[in-house]
């Protein structure tokens, strides 16, 4: 089996005007859909981040990949590598604080992650078995996802949002409501609150109010960095016995060690142990005690199979990072969560925020909370080829080649500008 | 693909008459032959130990396989920890110094690690492909293994064992020309001299006469944790410069640890770190720097992949372990070590002191001092099923069920005890 073409096709997918530490989400956040055809006729498919860095990187690679064998991930890595040298494309800060995969000396594993996953998806197709059984066979078959909340702006906040029934989300109420929504809709049994955007106190009072209106329910509050340690110290003593756990509340791992030994709290991190480096520097400080893989950035499935294995031995727990996605993104994090036995939390997802999708049959469900891996080849996706032109249609004239939260919030605040942390 | 039938032979393989730290090879070796069917008509091959507490772990596991498909890792998993339950079967200590992986709480990766190979082979075979693709990919086709000197007593030292032209190697005249007939006829480009033995002063001397003779080899020695602290500390001072590793001189990861503080250099061990939880305690206490791995008891190939990322993780090196074995170890060996990208030593093997094989063709060729993967499906690798009965007969009839080299040691003299470490 051998690679005979590679697509590389960037979309547009609406995004509602969600907050955030930054800013406020585009009205489109993009992504790139990749598809590797074999000369035994067999299709992959991948998804990953559509800014033009990202983009870019893809663009360069894929022709190389041309007469490679899917099984080849070594030698995928080589052309990652040698098509990299020399490059000096630059991440901006504000992809670089949203996403910490974006910054620059992480680029090759995103880029040998994008391709990493249509790989498996072909390895696994050839076989004629499900992506999780290549893996080393699902030892869940339903993986669990946490209902996903962001204090938001009603979709009329600028007439470029795609019209939403969410409304506004700033209060304490309408947080509750949109947990709810969420919880009837999609059955979720664990809640995270983006915060870092609006006060602390206030985002704290909201949690407390989620806490009051769904006592069972496991509860995250992530401020994405955007509290100095003293804030974040200031706010851990209201949420002591509150949460299951405090996700990047605080810049840096020196500072997150700072907290653990000042409150106790178990904290989580996707933004400061984001490669092996950081891995080790947290072992060393002990900052962290559950990693949220993501495989867009770590390196793929099989590196986040590699990263499961050392939070085993460091007696880390493991939980799953996301950002603005489709469901290519969504079913290859199932099928590697379904098949890594220490997945020890609920994933984050922001699925649900998401109208749009490329493949056949429309969106993927979510049912109890938890997307469900089938037996079907691969990752057990077809593209809606009419879909994926309408959305590439529209990144060619949506205007974005980057995302930028910050000057979408000018928009709407003028006087708006970036500080982190900022509370 | 399921599995229908899986078929474990034990066979005795002549061993010559090696010194070690415990006392004297035995005549025979033990190790077992799995075999997997599957019903698409394929087989897939392992080997491992032989010696009674694994053997009886295999044949309590191996009908549970059936129905399971090769890919289903975690399935095996699952089965390997289902029949250990309950079960107290114990591993005599002389097996534990020999081999660390022996040690009854690694028994379940063990048993695992003896099915994964075969899994991974018949992955590969249903694919068409070399085990090393599955893998990932060579990085290299040609893998480098170092030539493994021993102290030895000439094979008439008693009439069991196979008579051989190795000869006797006490002196250094003695060593030095056995490592001349193992690089004439492998073209080895490194030395490991296995010590622990014989006098300190006599190994480090012989050692030393190496370096005369052979001095653009890399030379290792290895006492098998047979030197106090102290003693390792002298002989290290007569050492320095002269080593490429200094493995396992001494007990426990803190005698390595301070080993290191006192000398600065390198520590290989395949002693002390011997599974993840040893891996993070040596993180913690920068006691050894290369690890030797050994699929065997590591859990398998994918294991062995971790194991390696981990090491890049925290600058560790990594080579590879080996006991007598026959060439399906050999080449589970040399699969992973062809896909691994971090190989930065050659790895050891007994292999050219056995003269017994179980595969068709024969001896595998070791040329230019390695071994070479080709693109043959899975393993590729075919039983000899006349060689097969030959050597699970004389398993039948040598009377050896458990590795002893302290009563062989015995046999030939009668005042010899087990102190560890001796000197």
């Amino acid at each position: 089996m051998k690679i005979t073409a590679v697509r590389v096709t960037p979309i547009a997918i609406s995004d509602p005007p969600l907050l955030n530490a930054s800013g406020v989400h585009e009205p489109y956040a993009l992504r790139s859909i990749i598809e590797i055809e074999t000369d035994n006729g067999l299709l992959g498919l991948g998804e990953t981040y559509g800014d033009k860095p990202v983009l870019d990187a893809l663009l360069r690679v894929k022709d190389s990949l041309r007469g490679l064998s899917p099984f080849d991930l070594n030698g995928l890595w080589q052309r990652v590598v040698s098509s990299s040298l020399g490059t000096t494309a630059s991440v901006s800060s504000i992809e670089l604080d949203l996403a910490p995969g974006s910054r620059e000396d992480k680029k090759e594993l995103k880029i040998f992650a994008a391709f990493e996953v249509p790989f498996l998806d072909l390895q696994a197709r050839s076989l004629g078995i499900p992506v999780h059984e290549l893996l080393g066979g699902a030892v869940r078959r339903s993986v669990p996802f946490s209902a996903y909340l962001f204090f938001k702006y009603s979709s009329d906040v600028d007439p470029s949002y795609r019209r939403d029934s969410w409304g506004e989300a700033l209060s304490d109420e309408q947080v509750v409501a949109q947990a709810r929504t969420m919880i009837e809709r999609y059955g979720f049994g664990s809640i995270k609150l983006k915060a870092g955007a609006l006060d602390p106190e206030h985002e704290v009072a909201c949690l407390k109010a989620l806490k009051r209106a769904f006592p069972n329910h496991p509860l995250r509050i992530d401020p994405n960095a955007n509290w100095s340690l003293q804030t974040a110290i200031r706010m851990a003593e209201h949420l002591q016995g509150v949460l299951e756990y405090y996700e990047d509340p605080t810049p840096d791992l020196e500072g997150m060690a700072a907290l653990h030994r000042a409150t106790g709290l178990p904290l989580a991190t996707n933004m400061v142990v984001t490669d092996l480096a950081e891995f080790r520097r947290n072992v060393t400080l002990g900052a962290v005690q559950i990693i949220l893989s993501d495989h867009h950035y770590w390196g793929g499935l099989r590196a986040t199979q590699t990263l499961a294995a050392m939070c085993e031995t460091f007696d880390f727990g493991l939980s799953m990072h996301s950002n603005s996605h489709l469901g290519i993104s969504l079913m290859a994090m199932t099928h590697i969560a379904a098949a890594v036995p220490n997945l020890t939390y609920a994933c984050d997802t922001h699925y649900p925020w998401q109208n749009d999708e490329v493949l056949k049959g429309g969106k993927v469900p979510i049912e109890n909370g938890c997307v469900t891996v089938t037996d079907a080849p691969g990752l057990g996706l077809e593209l809606d080829y009419d879909a994926l032109a309408t959305l590439h249609e529209r990144y060619l004239t949506c205007g974005i080649t980057q995302r930028n939260d910050v000057a979408q919030m000018r928009k709407l605040h003028p006087e708006w500008t970036l500080q982190r942390p900022r509370y």
